[in-house]
């Protein structure tokens, strides 16, 4: 992988949404469904309003106990960390390592387009490596 | 990051074990105190009988509406996938690719030492970056 590619090269398309009213037993089918370990949450409008991962579940449901049937509305990020498609991989990278967090939603022109998350990353090192191994 | 070194040059060595009686919810916190997304089941004797992550309390706990005091024996992943400690990190990466796995245990001589995770590979990447930035 190219640390200074634009992080659009890596990133997925595959940006899967609920509805705020969503349960949270509801949306942790549909990740399991998709195979995604995040999920983006749409208002009546359109508009990208949440965000909320895995580990929101956990901490934000399991640990104080809510009930399964609790709107993702209650446990979603509002506040998104996002950069922009252009960015370079390596600053990405940067970003996501001072957060702490496996996921990261990538914008354009103020408009959500994309996630990347590190099973891109892992999906980006092994391109690398075949490359690298098929030109030996 | 070097495809061709051992994986324990990689992994982490910070691996947290439950006993298997201890409550997904107890489990839960634990996972977030420690901030790790996975843990260890570890019986009497010290052996490691089990593992679970995040994904599988989401999978097996939230999806079909378990109580959160479901002993982590009953959710817990009992085959281990496992590489050896001497694996380049280029195979190791192939093992986690092939099974669509965020984490796996690294084993020296049939005991588990340590765990290597997608965390990992970003702070391998971003050493990589790093040092190939402060070099040029």
């Amino acid at each position: 992988m190219d640390m200074r590619a634009p992080v659009k090269v890596y990133m997925t398309k595959k940006l899967i949404g609920v509805k705020p009213t969503t349960s949270v037993q509801e949306a942790s089918k549909i990740m399991m469904e998709f195979d995604v370990g995040s999920l983006v949450v749409v208002d009546d409008d359109g508009n990208v309003v949440g965000f909320f991962t895995k580990s929101d579940v956990i901490r934000r449901v399991i640990v104080p106990g809510l009930p399964y049937d609790t709107p993702v509305s209650e446990i979603m990020t509002k506040d998104l960390i996002t950069v922009n498609s252009s960015t370079p991989l390596g600053e990405v990278l940067k970003v996501m390592a001072q957060y702490r967090i496996k996921h990261i939603l990538v914008e354009e022109e103020g408009k959500i387009v994309g996630i990347f998350t590190l099973s891109d990353l892992l999906e980006a090192s092994r391109r690398k490596l075949e490359t690298a191994i098929s030109t030996e």
